[in-house]
């Protein structure tokens, strides 16, 4: 462990890039802005009407976008077959527990060590509301849900610029600048600034509405008392008895607030992805394909590294290796729906026309890096009363992820202690795993102080390192997207793509499920056309 | 049921008063902000060093005030007894279940018939992360929490005189009001309206800020597009494959965000005993009071009705009646921690000097009301997608609270159809159980149409109706609490006062755990002088 946690400068140009950026907080906002709309048009269960007439379908790839066209395929009466690299089922929406271990590129093996019912989601974490396609799912898997803490108005911003390195509370932050927001429109509009963009009529209901939202006093100032108070907390709290009268803090000014930069982590739950009701499934993510797999898990093939894809008019034929033996195989089918990630199929033979075969080359993926950290004890919750959530830094680890769940146990409990992308997640993905985790735990004990003492062991997966994505997920620029798209999502002969990559939800399972559905509807159409 | 949810109008004064304050919403609103403060005091575990010599303390009422004190006092030394009016510990820290019946002043009984997991809380239903006295003792007595969705985005705000009475997403209400509250903001600052209260450096922050806080589009304007939709919603959500483009959504502008009112719905997620994180013990309330309990149940005396409080200079004698057996019975104790709510123990025999006495009669109780009803489904889950969280309503219940656990499960299951303050639970819970739920229900179906088909079961509790509170919770004015506060918490004698209504926070068990513990410090302090 290192006393100075400075990443390697072997990539200048990515470092300048970052400080440009404004550190690991602003590149988060950026990648999490990047194409990556949220909400879904899923409208219900898909309707594969008619008789497929035994036509056969192979899919490969077992996560979640080719499980459900398993699961969906198989009912409307299609012979079906999964091949997968893996010896789970799932992809990316994985979770690491105790007892697990995982070989990256390069052939470090991580031995997860993390005690019972302990685990991280080194994928996707997250179910909003509004992706209703797998939470369709999860309804009629029986997948069980509980709140995930998106928000925690008691957890920390950070950042090394601004109040000299010291975490604020978010709930400071966050009342400080919607009061000043709130008095800076009242004057505005006092001063009749405002008169070509507002009535007469509504200039009255938005003071109230303004004095309301942001918590003015009767003077319609955002100052020390009861009013601010109620929002960003108080210097000594209410309570009961003789010693019981409360004690107003005093908010920060303006200028505080603006300068500390603190004002761009207050977005994030607000936009569809992360607004509330958001879930996670009850112990872990990989409750999800678990749960497809008590569906089809008779369907798929485990072990079997895809080495080639090749049609013809009558139908397709893909060349596999199984992992475990080393032997040659070959499965055939009708028809091929292919779920692997662009980032390996593009390494793989494949007899596809130029429009498709160019767009599965056209996408870079995203690099994002995870570090799931083991503490003795929950000391967020006893030292801190922070209970869920998420604190954010301009540090490369980007945020810290404390568990949704089991709140107040006691003994060891895992948190998220890294979730970077971009060019952080690019340097610190080229440490060793020990490295990284080292760093995480350096560069949160400035956040946490307790980390040091009370740390107990850690993973680390690095997207750009696991052998069977090598990247975190489809990357789309605007230009790649206007020029690839479609011939992406087009059914080339008899091989068609699906996955978040061949979607407009980047990163997230929904775009793979829609993605899915949306591949498995015109592959009906046309086995019903032919 | 009546088709014209109308209340009766025997209180002309009452629903004027309504009127003016603006229907049920401004008037819960109100009540929440009158006095009740939030945050606690608490700083950790009560100390309570020296002998006590064997000094009896007996205490009035099992709530958590009463239990709290019965668990600390008897650690430190005391002997301890309880007396508690109902068959149960808790007090208003309560959970209604099937099978259990609940008879309410003028003899109405009500049988609960929920299906075997689902409850209504009538009275606190909440555990703010700030609350740190009763969070430390679920963490202590082992109160296993899960969080409560006090915010759902996709919840509704419904008011009877705006969009014709049909309800709002509350990210529709909550996106457009901060978008136009931002764009207007930086028109502001552009036109230099605001040059003497931002500096010029601040100014370009500002614009950023706004612009990444409101979700404004590249020109600083809150119009429709990718930004705005981010924040509010899709008209078309994004999804996979070739139908897989969003299509943004139409903000609405911002004289119909204010005229509608619903701006007044925004803030109470952000006050402090609102915010995330905020829990519910798992299974119900009262999981809190079985856990203090199995701690102190040995103490606690059921069915004793409390009829005199007399004390001398050797110690307290208090008069009881076994509800079960009429039998009169006795209590005597050195010192005696009252817990019972003022609206009772006003009607109680008691000899304490004036001070005392004038603030046991100063308080005024709130009036409020909670139905609880079952449906035989989730439809708000299933047909509209909302996963807990509260819907707000001008009309007289005020509120719909959808249940924060068992998410998706199938079956019936409980909601909160009513929860009103003021005028309108004064109303309310003059009218019989059964019209009072009949009522929730037709007013609740203006809002769910699905309420009339799925209906199943009923319970109300209108606490002014409950016999041994005979009202809600202590009810302070500014000016009774400068008269009277202190000479309600001061030890009269042998005798002092515990309870919400001896705090800063009426009306949640914070208030009655800071209080009791204060009280016993007191009470030490003097003991150990004596």
């Amino acid at each position: 462990m290192t006393d100075k946690p400075v990443l390697p400068m072997t990539k200048r140009d990515l470092l300048t890039l970052i400080g440009k950026a404004g550190g690991a907080t602003a590149m988060y906002m950026a990648m999490s802005s990047l194409g990556q709309a949220q909400t879904s048009p899923f409208k219900g269960p898909i309707k594969l009407d008619g008789d497929a007439r035994g036509a056969s379908v192979l899919i490969l790839g077992a996560g979640v976008a080719g499980l459900v066209a398993a699961l969906e395929l198989r009912r409307a009466g299609y012979k079906v077959q999964v091949l997968e690299f893996n010896n789970r089922v799932g992809g990316r929406s994985w979770t690491l527990r105790g007892g697990d271990s995982f070989t990256e590129l390069g052939g470090a093996t991580q031995q997860c060590t993390f005690a019972p019912g302990n685990y991280i989601n080194p994928g996707p974490w997250r179910l909003p509301f509004n992706h209703y396609a797998i939470m369709h799912y999860c309804q009629e898997l029986g997948v069980q849900l509980e709140p995930f803490m998106q928000l925690n108005y008691n957890a920390y911003i950070h950042s090394t610029r601004a109040f000299g390195g010291k975490p604020q509370r978010y709930r400071h932050i966050q009342a400080d600048f919607y009061g000043h927001v709130s008095e800076l429109l009242v004057k505005a509009v006092n001063k009749n600034a405002l008169a070509d963009a507002v009535t007469k009529e509504d200039s009255e209901t938005l003071l109230a509405a303004l004095r309301n939202w942001g918590s003015l006093d009767k003077d319609y100032r955002y100052a020390t008392g009861k009013a601010s108070s109620d929002r960003r907390g108080w210097t000594k709290g209410p309570g009961g008895g003789l010693t019981a009268e409360p004690v107003p803090s005093d908010p920060m000014n303006l200028d505080t607030v603006l300068q500390s930069g603190m004002w761009r982590n207050i977005g994030t739950s607000l936009s569809n992805e992360h607004q509330t009701a958001i879930f996670q499934p009850v112990g872990g993510m990989d409750m999800v394909a678990r749960a497809f797999e008590r569906e089809v898990g008779d369907l798929v093939r485990l072990n079997s590294k895809v080495t080639s894809i090749q049609q013809d008019g009558q139908g397709v034929t893909v060349a596999y290796i199984d992992t475990k033996t080393g032997a040659q195989m070959q499965a055939k089918a009708d028809w091929c729906l292919c779920t692997i990630p662009l980032s390996i199929l593009s390494q793989i033979e494949m007899n596809v026309d130029a429009p498709m075969a160019n767009a599965i080359r056209a996408v870079p993926y995203e690099a994002g890096l995870k570090v799931g950290l083991e503490f003795k004890r929950r000391f967020w919750e006893q030292d801190e009363q922070i209970y869920g959530g998420i604190t954010t830094t301009d540090l490369p680890i980007s945020q810290i992820s404390y568990p949704s769940s089991n709140f107040m146990a006691k003994g060891p409990a895992t948190l998220l202690g890294a979730y970077t992308f971009g060019a952080f997640a690019y340097e610190y993905t080229s440490l060793s795993p020990a490295e990284r985790i080292a760093r995480a735990v350096e560069w949160g004990s400035q956040i946490h102080p307790q980390y040091k003492e009370e740390y107990l062991s850690g993973v680390a997966v690095g997207w750009h390192r696991v052998p069977w994505t090598q990247g975190c997920f489809g990357s789309w620029s605007e230009d790649a997207r206007a020029e690839h798209y479609k011939n992406l999502c087009q059914i080339d002969g008899r091989i068609l793509l699906a996955g978040e990559h061949a979607s407009f939800i980047p990163a997230w399972q929904e775009g793979g499920i829609t993605s899915s559905l949306d591949a498995i509807s015109r592959l009906h159409q046309r086995v019903m056309a032919g």
